[in-house]
C-alpha cells in the first residue's frame, strides 16, 4: 500500500496553486547539442522563498485542522524549509515557530524574519535543537512541520514533477537532488503515478552519501560528519522517505564537490540562472559521466536558488 | 514617413523566429507590493547568445541579398553584437569577420571564436577599429552590420517589445535601457504600433549620458569618455537611432553606478536570474524614484546577461 495515492497528490495541487509559482521549464540548445539529447530543467529557483520548499510547507499548513490551525507550527531549521514555513504560517496568519542555531547566516535569519517567522535560537548541536523545539511545542501546542519527514511534506514536494511531467510528457529520467528525501520521495511517487516509463535516478554529494550508502547495502545508515557546499542536502533520509526511495528509485549516484561546482558555474553563465549548489548535483551527475543521457529525453529539477552571492563557490 | 512599418516588424518576427528564442517575461509578487504596482520583465537575458542583440544579428543576416551573403559579413565589436553576428553568421554557414581591441576580456573573445567567428584584434581606439574594418571590407566584400545605426538590426530589435506587448498587454509604461539606441528605437516603434497607449522611457546610466543630453537639448551630442559598469551603453546615439528616440519616447532617466548595482543584486537574489548592468539600469530607475511606478503596469526590458561572474559589482 502507497501512503500516497495519485489522487492525494492531485489534491495536492490543487490546495497550493493559489500560494505557489507554477515554475517554468528551461532548455539550452548547447548542451543538447553537446550532450545528444534533450534536456528539461524545472525551475524551482523561481519558485516562492526560492526553493520547492514552499510546496510542502504551504500543502502542510493548508491540511491543518481547524483545531490545529488555531496554535500554528514550528520546526528547527536553518535553511529553506524554514522560510518556507514562516512563508505558508503568513498566508493563514498564524504563528510560525523556528527555532535555528545561533550561528545561522545572518541572510537566512532576515529571510525567515521577513515572512514574520518567530525565531528562537539555540547552541548549533541537533540536541540543544530538538530540546528547544519541544520547548516551544510544549509551551504552544503547535503542530510541528518536519522538513522531509511527513507525509503532507512530500505530498506537496510531489507536486514539482508532477507539473514537469505536464509540461514535458514522455521523459525517460528525472533526475533529482538527495538530502533528506522528501523531494525525491514525491517525485518517485509523481513519476510512477503520472508517467510510468519514466525512470528517476537521484544524485548525491559524495560527502554527504548516506542515501547512497543507505540505497545499496540495504539498510539506513545516517550521515556522520556529512560535509559538501549543497548545504541544502546535508541531512539524513527519514522513517517515511527511506522506504519510498527503496522502492520506487532506479538508482542512486554521487558526485564530487568540483564537479558540483562546475555544473553551478554552467547554470549561471550559460543558463543566467541563479541556483544554489544543492540543485546543481543533477547536471553535475551528467557531467561527470555518472548518468549516460545519450538520445535520452531527461527532467532536471533545480531544487532552489538561495545562495550567498557574496561567496559563489566558483569565485572562491 | 517612418523608416519601418508595423508590417516590417511582424515580417522580422516570422524571419528571425526560427533562430532566436521567445523569451519568458518574469514577474515578482514583492515588487509589486512593494512598489504597489504590476511590474513585468521581459529576459532577454535568455536569449541567444545572452542578450537581445541575437535579435538583431539574425534580422540583419537573413535580410542579405544571395550576392552579397557569398562575400559574409564584418563589424567591430567587443561586446554582445560581436557574439550575436558571429552566431548569426554560423547560423548562414558565411564567414564573420570580426574586428576587436586587443584588450577584450577573453572570455568575449573565446565567446566569439566558439560561434566560428574570424577574429582581427587591433589597437584599443576608434580609429584604429574602423580603419581595421574598412581594410577587411576591402579585402573580402563583406557586408558592415553596424550594432545598432543599422535599420534592419533596429527591426530585429523592435521584435522585443512586440513580442513583451503580445504577452502583457496594456502596459502603461515599458523602460528600456539606452546605448546605441537600437534597443530604444526598435522598441518606440513596437510601441507605438502594437500599444499606442504605452509611453517609453529610456534608461541611460549617468556616466554616459549622451542621450540625455542629446534628448533634452535638441541636438545630437556624442558621448565623451563614458564612464560606467554598464558596459553595453557606452556608445552614443546613432544618425538612424536618434531621430527616431527625438520623436517616439517620452523621456529619459539618468540612474547613478550605486542604483545599477543595487538593482543587479536584487535581480540576482530575489529573481534568481543573471543580468548584465546594462539590464538592471531599468530596474534602477524605479529604486531610484526617477520614474514612478504607482499603480502601473510597466514593462522591463531585462537586455542581457553576459557578465563576468568572477568580478560581479556587488562584490566587488
Amino acid at each position: 500500500m502507497n501512503l500516497l495515492t495519485k489522487a492525494d497528490i492531485l489534491s495536492a495541487r490543487q490546495r497550493i496553486a493559489p500560494h505557489v509559482n507554477h515554475t517554468p521549464v528551461l532548455t539550452s540548445e548547447t548542451l543538447d547539442r553537446e550532450w545528444n539529447s534533450q534536456l528539461f530543467f524545472k525551475c524551482e529557483n523561481f519558485q516562492k522563498a526560492g526553493a520547492f520548499k514552499s510546496r510542502g510547507a504551504v500543502n502542510a499548513v493548508f491540511s491543518l485542522s481547524k483545531e490545529e490551525i488555531k496554535k500554528g507550527v514550528a520546526t528547527h531549521s536553518s535553511g529553506n524549509h524554514a522560510q518556507a514555513l514562516a512563508r505558508a504560517a503568513q498566508l493563514r496568519q498564524i504563528p510560525a515557530y523556528i527555532v535555528m542555531p545561533e550561528n545561522a547566516p545572518k541572510v537566512k535569519v532576515e529571510a525567515v524574519k521577513g515572512y514574520g517567522g518567530l525565531i528562537t535560537f539555540c547552541k548549533p548541536t541537533l540536541a540543544a535543537r530538538e530540546e528547544t523545539l519541544n520547548k516551544i511545542v510544549k509551551l504552544t501546542g503547535a503542530t510541528v512541520i518536519h522538513p522531509y519527514d511527513n507525509i503532507k511534506v512530500i505530498q506537496g514536494q510531489a507536486t514539482t514533477v508532477a507539473e514537469l511531467i505536464e509540461t514535458v510528457p514522455d521523459l525517460d529520467l528525472i533526475l533529482c537532488p538527495v538530502g533528506g528525501g522528501g523531494l525525491l520521495s514525491g517525485t518517485a511517487l509523481s513519476a510512477l503515478y503520472f508517467s510510468p516509463g519514466t525512470q528517476v535516478i537521484a544524485c548525491e554529494p559524495k560527502g554527504a552519501d548516506d542515501a547512497y550508502r543507505s540505497f545499496y547495502s540495504g539498510k539506513w545508515i545516517p550521515s556522520e560528519n556529512p560535509k559538501t557546499i549543497a548545504d541544502g542536502l546535508l541531512t539524513s533520509l527519514g522513517k517515511i522517505t527511506y522506504p519510498i526511495i527503496r522502492e520506487k528509485v532506479s538508482a542512486i549516484v554521487t558526485v564530487e564537490e568540483k564537479e558540483i561546482i562546475e555544473a553551478m558555474r554552467f547554470l549561471f553563465e550559460r543558463m543566467k540562472i541563479v541556483v544554489e549548489p544543492s540543485a546543481a548535483v543533477t547536471l553535475a551527475a551528467v557531467f561527470s559521466k555518472k548518468v549516460n543521457v545519450d538520445r535520452k529525453k531527461v527532467g532536471f529539477i533545480l531544487s532552489g536558488g538561495n545562495v550567498d552571492l557574496n561567496h559563489l563557490p566558483f569565485n572562491e
